[in-house]
């Protein structure tokens, strides 16, 4: 098997496929649910966040879920932060893999923290400071890369200026969202052939939204590029309740299928994660938004 | 624009999405679709099957559906037809174009219909010359080409073996059906390229359902292959109310929004086909699986 055979999925629905639900999630209905995931051989877990639990109340249990899961071998087990207070958190609570997360595009920037591109580049800083020296392997991730309100209103040149400015840290990899589901194959394709020529030899992930339903056509456009890891969420979990209709990130299962047909690897059950998502669809009280899901194969 | 940069569309949920509607849809209900999915820009719409009213309740109007809709100007209005009795009711109705389907796999040749491959095969060289002496364009579908229980298990020989029969007769394209929803990018690949060499000049059209999420993809792949013309529904609507989760055909909209992400024109108004989804989907009590359909944008 040459290396491009392999894929390397990340899986983030109890991150950010939890987050937002508005039915409460218990904490041992996360923990099954990571155990599961853990065991259908996904080799890299997003397993929580460490944010302000009043902005964010299905993440308030962050502590009690890594307590619950750190010990469970087999996945890289990694967290999300989003200010210095959650990396402290987070390396306070055993992780040693955090995530964090940078705002591109200056409307998102203001409509989501209220501040400028500039200001959390620069708080990103000292955040990645402050887990590199804590131990951590760090990804880095550049939210709504491809475009925020409209497909491409997110300028490439302000992307490959910030991925420039961190390309000299011992970055684990850098991670690029489709926050809003508007990229489509060219967009990929320019985006990660700058990114990948602003920041030579560190590694590139894709984190994609399947709003409009070309989650799985990005996903084959940028492995035909060389990318060979992506964020995926159980049953398309993710996605916004305050957008109607607005769907979740490429569903774990369905990836899998892809990359089956494909003939690659990507050493995951996709009908274990499928039960997963069986499950949680029960809990939750809706049909989630992938495809394989609710199907036997 | 280059040939290649124009593709063809084909919207079939008014047929193949309507057939197997549990809710009722009144003449009036579907004439209005029609009508507003001729003024979305449609180049090519199939508007109804001439089928068993007993077996398809949803289809028994087709000749009143014929009556309100052949008239209008724009799209190519084409009908589906099944056996030589629809074939003549097509052709009393005023269709010009006529669309045969042949069963290509075995178990689902006696699942569907009680007999051999080869049987339908001879009764559509009967239906095909009685379209042809009635002064029709026909399009020749060969339905479950990618597999039926599984991938891959229709013989690409006995599918190339169909082709090869009737490239000598002046079809007006040549449908392949994913009508389960197994194929991958490997299959369209190598499916694609084996049928063009069967019927060399020969007109492709993919007609592929998305019940595994792949839709998309196939569609991008096959199109990479030189393929401009497709199947779409609008809404995604289609699929099979017997098999829980199925989902339809590739949506219309959004297939509409990958060409534009890929530069390519259908000549396709797809906010007013996600217009019709959403109205649809109020008639049928229930959201449409595709993506873009509940979006504004």
């Amino acid at each position: 098997m040459t290396h491009a055979a392999r894929v390397r999925l990340c899986e983030v629905g109890p991150r950010d496929g939890f987050q937002f639900e508005r039915t409460p999630i218990d904490t041992a209905t996360k923990v099954r649910a990571l155990r599961e995931l853990a065991a259908a051989g996904l080799p890299r877990i997003q397993a929580t966040s460490f944010v302000h639990a009043g902005r964010v109340p299905q993440m308030a249990d962050a502590e009690a879920v890594a307590e619950a899961v750190l010990g469970i071998p087999g996945p890289e087990w990694s967290a999300l932060a989003l200010n210095l207070r959650g990396v402290e958190r987070a390396l306070s609570a055993g992780f040693r893999c955090v995530d964090l997360s940078i705002a591109t595009n200056e409307s998102h920037a203001r409509d989501n923290v209220g501040r400028t591109v500039e200001q959390g580049v620069d708080e990103a800083e000292v955040m990645l400071r402050a887990a590199l020296d804590g131990g951590c392997r760090v990804q880095l991730g550049l939210q709504t890369v491809f475009g925020y309100a409209q497909t491409g209103d997110t300028p490439l040149e302000l992307v490959t200026g910030i991925v420039r400015r961190f390309a000299g840290y011992p970055l684990e990899s850098l991670s690029l969202a489709d926050t809003t589901g508007r990229a489509g194959p060219e967009e990929i394709r320019r985006t990660v052939e700058a990114v990948a020529g602003a920041a030579p030899g560190v590694e590139l992930v894709l984190h994609l939204h399947d709003t409009r339903g070309l989650g799985l056509v990005n996903i084959a456009t940028a492995h035909a590029l060389g990318v060979t890891r992506f964020d995926t969420a159980f049953g398309g979990l993710g996605g916004c309740p305050f957008i109607p209709g607005a769907t979740g990130n490429v569903a774990t299962e369905d990836a899998c299928w892809l990359f089956e047909r494909m003939g690659l690897h990507t050493g995951v059950d996709r009908s274990a994660v499928a039960q997963v998502s069986r499950r949680l669809s029960s809990v939750l009280g809706r049909p989630l938004p992938g495809r394989l899901w609710s199907l036997d194969a």
